[in-house]
């Protein structure tokens, strides 16, 4: 069985105040290029299909024709769980008839035990929930709860109870969407933008996975994050923050036999890159170094300005420049406090002029200049005069 | 061709913080029992099928639900629109794979001049929309924007253009969620919770409609306010305020035929009633008054009290007797200012004591008890010594 994995499209996700949107539908039709060329079986999504658990009406309409397209322009079953982001009930309306034609969406813990048959696998799909939505669905009586409180502990049940329904002669395949840990990823810095209650949720490792033959995951954004090679992270199909910039995204067919799992990654080139620029200021506005990069809403800035910008409004000036500016930020020395002390400046004989050109030469690393220092002399002599009434 | 007509379920709606998700449920079911009775060929929603444009999820699990009985359980063809209160997007999502199963649920302007085509009849699904899409949707050049400005201007280009696709053949019916008038609602008192703008949208008159066999209408929550016997209202089939008391609550049957259109109506009993009561407090605390009356949440009461209650909490008095208690009022003579002076008791002369006497002499028409004066007597002591420090 052939199987496109992908996950965490997070569709109606701004970045620095921007529609991701277009360039959402953009790998979108690289995916289906990718599907359709390679013949696949179907389509694995694992889950965070939105970004919000109430979906921009912008959102419901994007996705509405991406599964259109996927699943009733193109025939392509669907595996689909939903993730954190999502909003279960909302997403999942309608589920039974979209199953009519193979687009199979399962946003309960109940759906998660009657896996989709085809004539070589058993696909079973697991949504995001929270431990204490197993233990209602279970009806763990109140002197066994001890053993249901993490998500690691739920976890074991549920796949307990998913091997019970094995067919001896399929392979075995699980869709589902949490931070899993193990030797492939032990060492790996985690990105994805999970809410807070992600400490909790840690503990699943990938050995808790192992009656199945392949466990397509969604939830951290990078497939660099994967705890084995056949417990997969595919990553979002797009760059949602600075840190996935310099990354790769793109999506993993997989290939499952009764001998092997074989899994390809076919990489997405962004339409509209994210590029993370860090330079001075001086640099940065200089063409020689800017028309290196194509501008005009050609692809999203990040940029970090090293050290100080002497001008009124550094923004306006790069957005002016580059377009699509994303975050603008400051790289001062004195602003990372890793292994620094603070300086102990403040003395009752230093004057506030002093004090403040003091504070300046320790945050920017430069002496201000003739010009700024009039303008601080001249706002503290009004200062005093408004005390003084 | 034989169709259940019904509309505005309003999923979610609250009555006085009680949820009438129950009573919805219950009234459902009786519509679903006519329907399997009549052996109808289908089911008509004309609009508002949720309360509000962003369902609660308690509110998508129980549309789903119906929809799901209805249409998948016992294979009841669907035709419905989405009216003011329902977002049209979020309600649509997914319809494509409805359509399957003849769950036809339009909610966009360009799906609307496509009819479901049955064997005999041609069934237009027109969802409530403003003007203003109607002018995006038929791209109106500025110098024509003056011939679509109301929605009857709108309805009669929506019309002609829905007439053009007629089958001479074939029976033809609308379902639509609109405020329209005619002979036979010209003296009603429309009671529909619509929102402000409704005064804009007013202005549909039957005779724009003349073209249909029959057309199924939402929007107006009473059977009354139907403009003709073809042009009808089913109403809600739940009572959703005081104002509906009294009514009676159902849904049609309508058997279209090349030669005539006959509409029968089926009442829906409430399982839990909506009962108002207007007495004085005495006897709305009399046992031989209120045992008359199934409680212990057996039906919603909406109590006003004749006068005055001579305790200090009328309303926790009456939820420990009646239940489920939706509104409390009070019928004060004074308080109806209907042709009544406002009397001018406010005078120098007069001191604080007398000016509070006069005011609840007025009110209640009854005088101050000897305890409330007491009590008027010392909290207006307090407030002087507290105004004097």
């Amino acid at each position: 069985m052939k199987l496109l994995h992908t996950a965490d499209w997070h569709i109606g996700k701004e970045l620095g105040g921007f529609s991701l949107l277009s360039e959402q539908e953009a790998a979108f039709k690289k995916m289906l290029d990718i599907a359709i060329a390679e013949k696949v079986d179907g389509v694995i999504i694992a889950g965070d299909l939105y970004d919000r658990a109430i979906a921009s009406t912008q959102a419901v309409t994007a996705l509405e024709r991406m599964l259109k397209e996927m699943n009733l322009t193109h025939h392509l079953p669907i595996y689909a769980v939903s993730g954190n982001h999502d909003g279960a009930t909302r997403l999942g309306a309608g589920h039974e008839w979209r199953e009519q034609t193979e687009l199979f969406l399962n946003t309960t813990l109940a759906g998660a035990f009657k896996p989709v048959e085809t004539p070589e696998a058993q696909i079973y799909l697991l949504p995001f929930i929270e431990p204490t939505t197993a233990r209602v669905y279970y009806q763990i009586p109140e002197d066994e709860l001890a053993a249901y409180q993490s998500i690691e502990q739920v976890m074991s049940r549920i796949v307990q109870d998913m091997v019970a329904t094995f067919d001896p002669q399929k392979q075995h395949i699980l869709v589902t969407h949490y931070y899993v840990t193990g030797a492939g990823n032990a060492d790996y810095e985690f990105t994805s933008e999970t809410n807070s209650r992600v400490g909790g949720l840690k503990g699943i490792t990938a050995d808790q996975f192992s009656a199945f033959d392949y466990v397509a995951l969604g939830h951290l954004h990078l497939r660099e994050a994967s705890p084995t090679t056949t417990i997969q992270y595919a990553g979002s199909p797009v760059k949602f923050n600075t840190k996935e910039a310099q990354t790769e995204k793109g999506v993993f067919i997989v290939d499952i036999t009764s001998d092997a799992v074989h899994t390809t990654w076919y990489p997405i080139t962004p339409t509209k890159d994210l590029i993370v620029l860090s330079a001075p200021f001086e640099t940065l506005i200089n063409p020689e170094f800017y028309q290196q990069y194509a501008r005009n809403h050609a692809n999203f800035f990040s940029i970090r300005i090293q050290g100080v910008a002497h001008t009124t409004n550094a923004r306006a000036t790069l957005v002016d420049i580059y377009g699509d500016v994303v975050e603008v930020q400051y790289d001062l020395p004195a602003l990372t406090m890793v292994d620094q002390v603070i300086p102990e400046v403040v003395a009752d004989d230093v004057s506030d002029d002093d004090l403040i050109a003091t504070f300046y030469q320790e945050v920017t690393q430069e002496s201000l200049t003739a010009a700024q220092e009039r303008v601080i002399a001249d706002t503290l002599v009004q200062l005093r005069q408004q005390e003084e009434g």
